[in-house]
């Protein structure tokens, strides 16, 4: 599993007002926390007014670049902050993403090819989410399409099957896992990732609700996932359904994530 | 979710003393802990030497007929524990289990038939499991062809796809989830069932492995487990499961389990 850490999000109040204050050592915990848990990418997500968009997105990229060397994942809607990100970036980056939205293909795949990034894609469009995987798949086809003509490879896509919430529809969660498998098939050296919470939201006891998720997208083909790697019940889950589906050599990922207390409850024992 | 509640298993050290001792308080706490948590059959499992089998399993039978009136699956591979137990029992019963072997057969499956009771069939025989699902399956049709040649519908069948150990084989869930997709194309009018806690055998955080597990059989067309419906993490995964699979209109039974403290962390808040 490709793990992307979601942490750095300026959205969220405490992390907008240290990006704000312009706090490096906040920042930088956050950064080496989710590094230490073993995640591959850092999402980078400003959330800030796009005229302060660039400059901060800079100043972040730089403050967490000092002290790791985890690659980023870029997160905004505006090309101007994701050029300026890019321009400063060590390695290879993803940017987090492109939509069947005109705009959105006219402003950021182009930096994904042109930096020659990894790329989220999200399929949807103009007209919302897709309530079918098939719906969902004909915009996939035609951003995976775009992003190969663009000189992007099958390997340095995340195609995101997205997930609704279950509370709203109690068939979210299968048109999810049927997107997938169509994905998987359609596309066998792509990866699939998913933003989890969107499932659970709304309901209580999210955590368990998207532990059963992940576990079961997993099974779908999943290969990706973008969330808390500090979370140690959905690490745990995350770490089980690799095993379960055979890609864990001799269960060594699982055990030594047990052996090193990355996974299990605090007071992990047997159980 | 059809679920057998496993706990009155007399191999088990304090229940098998309980059973030799009469202590019918123990063991009706024991059915009536299971039924509180919403199991649909309770095991009952003499565990003890052959000659004392069918005299043990008729007191079991009648104690905990006198506290609930769930129905019972009569768990053993006596013939003869199995006939002393079906003729005290009043609702309408289970047995667990035949299996391939000749002698199982011969002895077990026409007391089904004969007393109209659900089967639980094991697709093993006298070489063992088969390691692949093909294997399984050979054995699986030919015990529910014999099954229904005796009278049982296949809504009176129980097939377990089987599971082995991921620590002593890591392709040992995908060979189950294969099983099962396969049972369920062949008889979508039965039902599958299996013991989870097999899955986990060897490793550490098996409620983890089991959770994970449970989740990803029931996507694949799992409908029921023998298990112990009141380890909460567990009973909580295989509520989300079934709502996640969009089995659960308007996620009314996993907020109910919720509300009335069923699933969830015993301090249940909103995560």
């Amino acid at each position: 599993m490709i793990v992307i850490g979601e942490k750095i999000n300026g959205t969220r109040k405490e992390v907008g007002h240290a990006i704000r204050a312009r706090d490096e050592k906040k920042i930088q915990a956050l950064a080496r926390i989710q590094v230490d848990a073993g995640c591959d990418f850092l999402d980078v997500n400003v959330g800030m007014p796009p005229d302060r968009e660039p400059g901060d997105m800079v100043w972040l990229v730089k403050t967490i670049q000092a002290v790791c060397e985890t690659p980023l994942c870029l997160d905004s809607a505006n090309p101007e902050a994701l050029r300026a990100g890019l321009t400063h970036i060590n390695a290879p980056a993803m940017i987090n993403s492109v939509s069947g939205e005109q705009s959105r293909i006219d402003g950021i795949l182009p930096l994904a090819c042109e930096f020659k990034t990894g790329l989220i894609l999200l399929p949807l469009d103009e007209t919302g989410i897709p309530k079918t995987s098939d719906g969902r798949m004909v915009i996939a086809e035609k951003l995976v399409s775009l992003a190969k003509a663009g000189g992007l490879s099958e390997d340095q896509l995340y195609i995101d099957p997205l997930a609704t919430a279950i509370s709203t529809g109690t068939d979210a969660a299968m048109v999810t896992f049927d997107t997938i498998e169509k994905i998987r098939k359609a596309f066998p050296g792509a990866h699939i990732t998913i933003g989890l919470s969107n499932i659970s939201f709304g309901m209580p006891l999210r955590s368990l609700i998207n532990q059963s998720f992940l576990s079961m997208a997993i099974l779908s083909g999943l290969d990706s996932a973008i969330m808390n790697p500090n979370d140690r019940q959905l690490k745990g889950a995350m770490l089980a359904a690799e095993m379960l589906v055979n890609k864990d050599k001799y269960c060594q990922k699982f055990s030594r994530a047990y052996r090193s207390g990355k996974i299990g409850s605090e007071a992990a024992g047997t159980k």
